[in-house]
């Protein structure tokens, strides 16, 4: 056995995950309707002016502005109202000075007007209509073009593909949108001690629980999953798992990197590639590793190995894997769901390491709930987590603290 | 047409909806794989104990601490390494005073040992280990049932299922839990004008806009699309949607709940339930509609009519459906994302109404980026929005403004 005993600092080991990732470059089409939080891969121009002709704004009466000059519930100014226009109508024939047309939000206006008077400024009588405030030209109108004019951006490459923008692309009349494809993760968890949950366990065995944590993860931020066998611990077998996620844009194994005897994933990457970090200065997920792994006949394959401790594990993932998956998916940085608190009582920290430590909420108080790396309790039965930075021994009772919220 | 002239307050509306909202009650039994942002409908104990035996917590050699005692680098303590074990074996045969077993991170302790000494801190040559430092009992040791104890609770029900609590649940072995349904959202547009992206647009015709930027809402907030047929303006129509709609726990329809003499859904859902509130003292979003509609032998169903203009819709889903939605599926309150910004510019608010202000950013600074309540490019070309409650004249330039962002 070799002692573990190079590290690099977290935000070292986080300035070389960016730096690392080339974002995806492959695309695809898809219909609007499944295309929501993606990202465009292309820029789009509106193909149409929207809207399409000068419109309603408000249920009321089309009218020609000069012909409501001066008019008040005093003074009305008459008009004689020819016809109703309902949205979805062709318009109205043309208007003269004197007319109106009862026209509903949406509408279209008729040729000679260019004003709506509110349903609210008038009263009629038959096809009597006095107009009781005057409008100017353009008012309570939707003018033909005002929202996107044909050619306009409509969105731009890389632009995430919010609710809104979806809505701006249909507005034009584009039912299908280029988008980035979604990276694709090859997930194994590796150990002879592994078993799947709803199996028997043999002795020193116990149940794989990284295999639930980390896809939980992984297709949150814009991935794709793709679930490797699970990975004996033989150098074979290593090799085979590697084989099988060839395809992948990014391969994440758990456990088998730490500094044992048997721990041959950090052995088998060496020889096939680039090892760009393996041991991280944070608590927990210590044994961390990053490579570049050679694929024949493609760009190198990026590869993370994990802690197989579940806590040291979700730790990194939430520290490392979320940013290198949303730089990977061309996603927006994450902002976590994040409140303040006041730390009930002391932690004392590891001045030479990043940590990671997960608190309970009460009401406005975080409860440290930190019991071990290998401990998903640790996790589980807390809220969110607080990052204490390295070169901090001691954090006091009462600090105001950041919680990441795990939700 | 009738004028619209009773409103409600915002808050009071957003009351009113909490008030109005059944929690799911259905049930689904999924794998754990499945699971995952998924709300608990059962408590659940732990099956098992976890870990199911002492374990290593580091790679080194298992002992009797007592062995251990006042070891240091001058005076190193001899012990006889009589086996190796890795994790996923059985645990070696009972150790002896004097003895010691190698073993891996997550091997099981044998039988006479109840302490590990870290590899770092030991010397090995052949089958002689030399102790560097002393060791207490269950140093280095994971005991059996510290994670989770046989009986323990691992979720409870209502818990929203975290990344770890999956994890809790498969280091006990239980392969499914039981969560509950995801509500079940039917929607509908209204308007005789509108016709799907990629179709061509006739007279008076546009695009439907909110058939696409209200699903990318309602995915996102855990609930599932039932997409009814656009909705003609015609009270038959607008009663076969909602015929068609029985079976969801939530119909939203947009357009057709403003005042027009054609604005037929208010006149349709009042003869078949109780209206709740129609008017909100919002902008945009004035006509929303809450109410309750009776079923044949069935709870009332809720239904919320939403304006038809797409940045209104989208105002109202961000404010009002998204609490609703999350209600409905028991998820947690709405954390978004937030940030704050300087206005660049005064806003003249409208005192009488609850405001969504949509703003860009530019640095630190929050540009406003409303147009009107028609154009969906407000939003699409806004990067969040600031909420300016009833009673504001005006929101000068400069103020610390909150922005909710999009994504």
């Amino acid at each position: 056995m070799r002692p573990f005993t190079h590290t690099i600092p977290f935000q070292e080991a986080l300035r070389r995950v960016h730096e690392a990732v080339r974002p995806i470059e492959r695309t695809v089409t898809l219909p609007l309707a499944d295309a929501a939080g993606r990202v465009a891969a292309d820029d789009v121009s509106a193909r149409a002016d929207v809207p399409p002709f000068d419109r309603a704004a408000m249920d009321g009466y089309a009218v020609a502005a000069d012909d409501t000059a001066g008019a008040s519930p005093g003074s009305p100014r008459l008009l004689r109202m020819v016809g109703v226009t309902y949205a979805g109508s062709a318009p109205h024939a043309a208007i003269h000075s004197g007319e109106c047309v009862e026209i509903a939000t949406g509408a279209p206006l008729p040729p000679g007007a260019d004003a709506v008077v509110m349903v609210e400024h008038s009263a009629r009588a038959g096809t009597d209509v006095r107009v009781l405030e005057p409008v100017r030209p353009g008012q309570n109108v939707g003018r033909r073009a005002n929202d996107l004019a044909a050619g306009a951006p409509v969105v731009s490459r890389g632009d995430w593909l919010s609710p809104a923008r979806l809505g701006a692309l249909a507005a034009t009349g584009i039912a299908e949108v280029t988008v980035y494809a979604r990276p694709v993760v090859a997930l194994a968890s590796t150990g002879d001690e592994l078993v799947a949950p709803g199996a028997r366990l043999g002795p020193g065995q116990i149940h794989d629980v990284n295999r639930f944590t980390l896809p939980a993860v992984v297709l949150a931020h814009g991935a794709e999953l793709h679930h490797l066998s699970p990975v004996p611990d033989e150098e074979a077998a290593v090799r085979r798992a590697l084989e099988a996620a060839v395809a992948a844009d990014l391969v994440v194994f758990t456990g088998g990197s730490s500094v044992g005897d048997r721990d041959l994933v950090a052995a088998v990457i060496a020889g096939r590639g680039e090892i760009l970090f393996h041991g991280v200065a944070m608590k927990p997920g210590k044994p961390t590793m990053l490579a570049r792994v050679r694929r024949p006949g493609a760009d190198a394959q990026l590869f993370l190995g994990l802690s197989g401790n579940p806590t040291s594990c979700l730790a990194n993932a939430y520290l490392l894997l979320v940013p290198m998956l949303r730089a990977l998916a061309r996603l927006p940085a994450w902002r976590p769901q994040r409140l303040t608190a006041r730390l009930a009582r002391d932690i004392v920290a590891h001045a030479d390491r990043h940590q990671f430590y997960p608190v309970r909420l009460e009401g406005e108080t975080a409860v440290a709930a930190f019991k071990g790396s290998g401990e998903i309790t640790s996790l589980s039965r807390a809220d969110g987590y607080i990052e204490i930075p390295a070169g901090t021994e001691r954090v006091p009772a009462g600090t105001e603290v950041t919680v990441t919220l795990f939700h």
